[in-house]
């Protein structure tokens, strides 16, 4: 028994110390390692069998809407970094430049792809002549780099693994289109797999990607009330056509600049499914990404039958993701050590059980604990991981509007930030000196103008001029 | 007629000049294209999707035996890469080196993962304690550097993509297992997915891995009769283990060092299909790694009835991967683009054809004409899939084996070399000497000492001493 405590009294606990307890889980729950990189992790098989099942959702239903993969160089020649103004001051100052190859020093440095933007326009020039050559939907899964000061696991990170979605298309109605649709796979992505629900809305000027007309992005309030960016999708108009070159003849044989939009997800949505449903006994995972769904943990295992009935048992939950854990630890730290995992489902089964024709169902989320007949164990197994599934975005959803404020005047706006951990609404003027301000006193950055625009009051919360829209507001990760 | 003719007459002849062949073939089936930067090349919808195919099926089996997928940081620094004396020797020379993070430059250089046993053990030395904890079997899919002179799409670039297994042991004999397990595993995998018969065997001192005490290999011979090393499956020893001081306490509590594997697979394959399988007409693809196997192409599609019976056809035959190319391309144009792209099968269907209740079927591969009931079309499709794949496997066997010569004397070994391009296979003494001086001689290098030992001679064929093993010569891409 002080062994089986061991294991779950070495996390913090999440009301001390989120930061910490965060620190721990993902270490403890084997997701990520340190290694001999400032701020580069090893994503651990836990952690990256995660990424998988995100990443192979996430990729067939970018295909069902006609995205193809490709894969493009990991780097950029400085000169083709500089093409497009806004981009490269963005992202110059956080590159990591190859300056030899070889023994040899380069005539012209590269930088390690930060985001692919300029690659995919050189290509496009290239490849795109005709209106028969549009729309391009391209995407690729693979690492970018930033160089970051300060680092966390999952969350910021010099490298980090995510998808680039890069489309071209003929007219500027169907690169807007295309730029919403994305967000909304996303959003529905993380609502319906990862039971986070999203606020969906529109970045201001001053937080929109360097070189994009239009910025939209996902918003998630974690456990602690601070917000997280989930996912972003750009509509760049055709400045990188612009800057790049890349036209084609319409049918009239006149010649126009193509539109184009990106939009990226990245291994930050595993600290988004950390910070949104982990417990002070460590990882909770939604059923639709966890990488076991059900461990089986058998009871007195040395008895005769015991193992023989859970390998059985195995075999009759295999359209589920089962494990059974036969090793020659105790229950209580099996029970403790799948805790921590995350693993929506144990089942204890033990000598008793099996005569009485019974295993014991328990739900990490609630704890709850089912005694179920082995005759109907297989659908009450896909009952209660739907049911996990639910409840654990119903919550996720009742913690996030418990913890939305609005805000009528700066005084409530400073004491909601101070106190009251969470999402803030409030008018805006839609001038960047408001927004300074609001960071300045509170330190709260606008998160977007949400599409679902609400009419609190009709002057700005900071200059009380008339007010433009309702911004979301909170301290972010 | 004179557009149709353009695309396929674009293609040098491969028996004209293979090499120029083979640069035709991957531009036009449009599998890549060539990027701002020198050696580094775009991966194209056509050649990303049959890497995702190769991926896919790989995967799968690694995990059957197993195997589970991590990701380590691209970056490793110098003193890292230099811990294992022989490993950084090989691999220094070609590296690419970051220098700077953002503005600033770094206290210790960087380079871009040439591969990664550096990263792994020092991840192991940390995660590695006691028995308990072998083996680790890890496997990552990502791309690397190597800062190659001269480059070819494919075959030779300064990045790209591949998986690389990491495996640790409690025993030198568990290591060896599974070092020849994945080697095997390799070379089915090629049989029965590409099609590409291979041989397998040990790589002589002289051509082993930086670091590693075996190499094994699986050897192809591409049309032109020259060979391509395919995969390789290392055996470091505890040579690794004692240079990074992984330990485990054994069950007597004794401290011992693990033994390693490694072992790499590489978008090399796709070249290794285009130059065993192609023609010229283009690329010739095995079903089991064709993104697309069955394209439909209607004839006379604008007469009433036709897109409609094609569009059903396809809604019949979605178990396979099929498509209808209802462009509004010339038909001749349209059999063209499926040839050059490989896809296995095409099905004409025309008015005359839906009236009769027919199709017909026409084989990539032999371009064989099989005129097809509609009732039983479903059947007789994976019948014919099934039936290409066995004969393109058939196909370059005989094609390898008509090209593999024996040696007896330096006179036949040089003479053949200059005019039977092919596999010589010829006695060697064991000495690097020899080894030397047949490469300098013929062009020739050792390409593995075969699982399947013969006995053809006495002698070395080179310095007439004793012959220690049968070797596979030949000259490589
Ligand atoms: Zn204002
Ligand atoms: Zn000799």
């Amino acid at each position: 028994m002080a062994k089986e405590k061991k294991l779950v009294e070495a996390i913090t606990s999440m009301e001390v110390d989120f930061a910490q307890w965060y620190t721990d889980v993902v270490k403890k729950a084997e997701l990520i390692d340190y290694s001999s990189v400032r701020g580069c992790m090893i994503l651990r098989p836990a952690g990256y069998a995660i990424w998988e099942n995100i990443q192979k959702q996430l990729d067939a239903s970018f295909k069902e809407t006609g995205v193809e993969n490709v894969y493009m160089p990991m780097f950029i020649p400085e000169s083709l970094l500089q093409k497009e103004k806004d981009h490269v001051e963005g992202f110059a100052p956080e590159v990591a430049w190859v300056t030899h190859g070889g023994l040899e020093p380069l005539q012209e440095r590269l930088c390690v792809r930060p985001t692919s933007e300029t690659l995919f326009c050189d290509f496009y020039a290239n490849i795109i002549q005709s209106y028969r050559d549009l729309p391009k939907l391209y995407n690729q899964w693979c690492s970018v780099v930033r160089w970051e000061k300060t680092t966390r696991p999952f969350l910021r990170s010099l490298e980090f693994l995510w998808q680039e979605g890069h489309t071209a298309h003929a007219t500027a109605e169907e690169a807007e289109e295309r730029t919403v649709q994305m967000l909304n796979l996303y959003a529905d992505f993380c609502e319906n797999v990862l039971a986070i629900p999203m606020v969906k809305g529109r970045k201001t000027d001053k937080e929109k990607f360097a070189g994009a007309e239009a910025t939209y992005t996902i918003e998630a309030l974690m456990h602690d009330g601070k917000a997280l960016q989930s996912g972003t999708s750009h509509n760049f108009g055709d400045g990188f056509a612009k800057a790049f070159g890349i036209q084609y003849t319409d049918k009239e044989n006149k010649l126009q600049y193509v539109h184009q939009t990106s939009w990226g997800m990245t291994t930050r949505l595993i600290g988004a499914v950390i910070m949104v449903h982990g417990d002070d006994s460590g990882l909770v995972l939604p059923p639709r990404i966890a990488p076991v769904q059900v461990m089986i943990i058998p009871i007195a295992q040395h008895k005769e039958g015991v193992l023989e009935k859970a390998a059985e048992l195995k075999e009759q939950l295999s359209s589920f993701s089962v494990k059974v854990d036969d090793s020659d630890k105790g229950p209580g730290w099996k029970f403790s050590e799948q805790e921590m995992r995350g693993i929506p489902i144990r089942i204890e089964l033990g000598p008793k059980d099996i005569e009485a024709n019974q295993a014991v169902i328990v739900r990490r989320d609630t704890r709850e604990k089912i005694v179920v007949s082995l005759d109907e164990i297989h659908s009450k197994v896909a009952e209660v991981l739907e049911a996990i599934q639910n409840d654990m975005l119903e919550r996720a959803r009742n913690h996030r509007d418990a913890h939305t404020y609005e805000a009528h005047s700066m005084e409530e706006f400073t004491d909601t930030v101070a106190n009251k951990p969470g999402f803030v609404k409030a008018m805006w003027c839609g001038e960047q000196a408001c927004e300074d301000e609001i960071k300045e006193k509170t330190g709260a950055t606008s998160r977007c103008m949400p599409f679902h625009q609400e009419h609190i009051s009709d002057t700005c919360v900071c200059c009380g001029k008339k007010a433009k829209s309702l911004v979301y507001w909170g301290k972010a990760y």
